[in-house]
């Protein structure tokens, strides 16, 4: 049984990092990553997000024709792009790292911040959290201002990512730091030791939980919302 | 000076339904009316939505690439497909018919009704109203449970929107009536004889408010959450 | 067919200037200008809304009962004073240009900021706000600290709001600036050429959104909240 | 030391009713009635509240500058009619009786149903939960259909009254009534027995509290938003 | 008939200081003191809320049964501790410190700011304030770092305190401060004078309001929320 | 590695239960289950709420002082009870079985329905989901009338479940069943065969989150609101 992880954007190299960044999960079901060659290199902002969710349904709709279609799916942006409507056309159970590292956040803390790129991006994640209902436990979005494809490992972007949430921890009086861009992913421990705070990163958690709900057997449900698509009859 | 009015579905039957109720429209802008061939026949979920916005978003491209670019821009479906993102790749104002109906409707009413089509587009309206912000003035989003392709000129069609109309007007206690729909846009004036309150269709009114904004030149924000798209740099 | 533009307070220079700040504006119906001389000079708190609020509903219904009442009405106080009582007085759409600015607002921004004068006016504003249902889009409403008839055109009352606008367009991060008071309609043109981000002033955006009302046939709904006064039958 | 209860409408006769329900409160302080001549024999609907709001005034205003200012004043109407600027041009509390039964009832139940007279009242009760916050704690509110100046005393008024109440308990499962009116406060006893539940009648409850206040030393905050209005040096 | 007052935490110093602070109230109904032995010494968090919450119930339970059981009862602790689960296992109002102040501030201002001890009760009390509704009228809950049992009477505690809340009240543009700990009843007086605006202190107001309650024989609702527990039959 | 499962409740039968409902859960952690002697036998409103937190405070203390402290807690009543409080004494992680099957819910559904077992639940519940900030997903919260001991196995309580299930999700539209006491969650298969939907149990859910917590090395923030509690130093 498996869970596809999807990165909606065409950024191999953030491909990689998520993944090596997910090496030691232990897990019931086995994993297989998939990239969007056709997307933008990253999401940052509306249109990026349209394309992408585009070409996300199309390697959603290929895995579900495929001979072993996934057991779950995971939607490896911050920004959950796509996600209700790749939930229209599965019924295996989709997660979206954002929504993941977020609502298991509410599970460990009261009020946790989230830190991502570019402002541009802070008004899709407040939406998204009014969408889940999860702003009343969020101490805020801020951005850090560095684009998603210079979260590379060097030091300096990782100092200014590390100065800027503490700042912001600070000023929030947040308990807790949620990753806002699987970009971050292979930082997650490294900011938990120098912030002394639960950092939560939601490439993991997405996995992780995906890996729970198909040892539930809880799948999407297929009234109403999120029912299959319409056969077009005009 | 230009409004182009793009219809993100493919039903070229109701772009041309939509077309001839506002053929009686004094506007001070000329008006051209485009349609998304590659789009699905009618928008109804969330993946139909995503792929429209998509097309959607290469039609404003290549009108923006135009020698001609427009000065305003109607999305022409109520759902507001691919609205933000068009935003972000155009400085001319964007309209939605959804929104268009729905700000219009806080002007003339203090609890108005929204009459969709099938159950599945209700959450997709209040997500909307929440971004927007109107949910308070708004009575409730209501089914007909008619799907967008038979909305059809006949008049049973008409007698089973105009009674679920009646019904949920009754119970929600609601004092003005917005069409949920593009497709029904030829009901507008029966609707309003045959129930008594103001009836307000988008595609009138989204046209009526992109000649105003002309003309008082006023154009979408570039700075923050409508910024152009960023360059990737890799 | 004619929009009546209603100043609830009692100052005539401020006519004057809203009145010039208008005139380049195309629209297919006449306006005509009236004032309130028994108002309050000015809207500073709620007590001169009520006593502004009660001339205005006397203008309303001297308009209504005249030869040719107005096809529509704008009431040119931001605070939108006796917008709801008006509203029941008259079937003609009746446009604050509070609301008018703000929900305009919502077309070409994410997130506004509102520019008022006192500070004791926030409130009445942000009231407002959650009535019309647009705080979700506002982010924030700042007072300049400059009182209604200080706004005369002298370079230093520009300055002061000038950069007071600047530093709180930063710290709330806005992409947009609402004028909060129909005072400062003249310097709409020169501020958003400072800020560099869209400026919206109410008086003018009511006026046309008023004529689009007018061209739309879209009038108050006279059932339930705005239907006529009840007849007193004690 | 005397609270001065002023009914904003014209009607003498209720004026009457609430102070015959008032006569065995134990207070300690003296009580003083006062009505408005000129105001609407009823308030129903926003202009009648514009109209009464105007006349409770000059009503204060006259108190304020009489020999023997009161302590403490009460509005005494549900809507809580010009609330607001009453507590701008005095320093001593002033409570409405729609805001003290709505509290109140805070304090004993946990959902809590109001009961008005006219559905176009609903909306305007509505607005006044919003802004004192008590929404959360209202079960709804529901209007009998009868007018104000229908709630005399007869057998049949009140048995609308009742089985209106008592049915709309049950479908919003409310644990207590609050009466809309003060026009209703005779009934309070009546239907407690009836009904089998705490019933909340806004007269009594707002003359207590500020008999209350003033014992407490509880004055209105005269910085902000209810300073003391603005001389106009235009 | 008496007003039982209950501080649910056991310091004997805190009673003291509390009850010396109230002496000069005038009151209808006789006011009985308890202290509850067996809780912490202070409330401040969530599990020194549950330990107390139980002792406080068993004193409730232990008066109810007595010869005299209370009219009305007072918590007097700022969080409210066991407030809904006193109002199952009597039939007499119960009043909490913290719901009467932030009651009584909406009657007085516009935009009470609260100020509590340690920054981990600022999250309980915004908890309460969202239960309440008065979290729109509620500036914000700010800490002043004092420990509950360290804010005696020197000089020291007092300055701290006045400070932080002078700081907080200007950016928060509050007009009123609500003491949030009933340790601060000693100050409320020089507070008032010292900061200029009306400054609230729950104990008093708690108990002023259970005064008002019994004479107007408003109790608890013993349908549905509140209702007697269940008995168990298993 | 221990996951600590505890019914804060004293019923040994609904212990047996629940653990029989998980029997089948395929885990990478021990689970070992305790029950709360002292406790109520069921919980049933705030009262029995207060007093089971406090018993299963107890049980956590001293399994913290035990010789192998569990790596997780899983608090087995669906009001969640005591859990932000039992996350104060300890750094491992704390779930609660309602807000496990809600936030699973929010992965898989767009409007859940909860259906608990007596109407004085509600108001806990939806204060809960206020506290999560779910409601904004939550079509509802019913009540079946059928107390916690009575839901034992006979197919007379079931249809009487069933029954109210299948009414009020049609009414309210919910595409989800949240099973609202942990003495139904050996009906779970059951109903989602009879229901067509996805019926959710939280126990299941919040042992196998618990799991993932574990495995992802996420704990309780031991900073600001879930700190160590103080020590008290009068």
């Amino acid at each position: 049984m498996t869970i596809a992880i999807i990165n909606p954007n065409a950024s191999h190299f953030m491909t990689k990092q998520m993944q090596a960044s997910c090496s030691n999960l232990a897990l019931q079901n086995e994993t297989l990553w998939f990239e969007c060659e056709k997307s933008p290199a990253s999401i940052e902002g509306h249109s990026d997000g349209i394309y992408a969710a585009y070409h996300l349904l199309e390697k959603v709709r290929q895995l579900e024709n495929s001979a072993t279609p996934p057991k779950a799916y995971v939607i490896a942006c911050f920004d959950d792009t796509g996600l209700d409507a790749a939930r229209e056309i599965t019924a295996s159970p989709v997660i979206g790292i954002g929504e993941a590292a977020m609502h298991a956040a509410s599970f460990i803390s009261q009020n946790f911040l989230v830190m991502t790129t570019l402002q541009r991006s802070v008004g899709i994640l407040e939406r998204n959290l009014d969408h889940y209902g999860l702003r009343v436990r969020c101490a805020g979005v801020a951005a850090s201002g560095l684009p998603v494809l210079s979260l590379d490992a060097d030091e300096k972007s990782y100092d200014i990512v590390k100065q800027a949430a503490h700042k912001m921890l600070q000023a929030k009086k947040a308990d807790a730091l949620v990753l806002g861009c699987g970009g971050m992913s292979h930082w997650v421990d490294a900011l938990q030791q120098d912030l002394g705070l639960p950092v939560l990163d939601g490439v993991r958690i997405a996995i992780s939980f995906a890996d729970s709900f198909i040892g539930l057997k809880l799948s999407t449900s297929k009234v109403l919302g999120y029912a299959w698509p319409e056969a077009k009859t005009s």
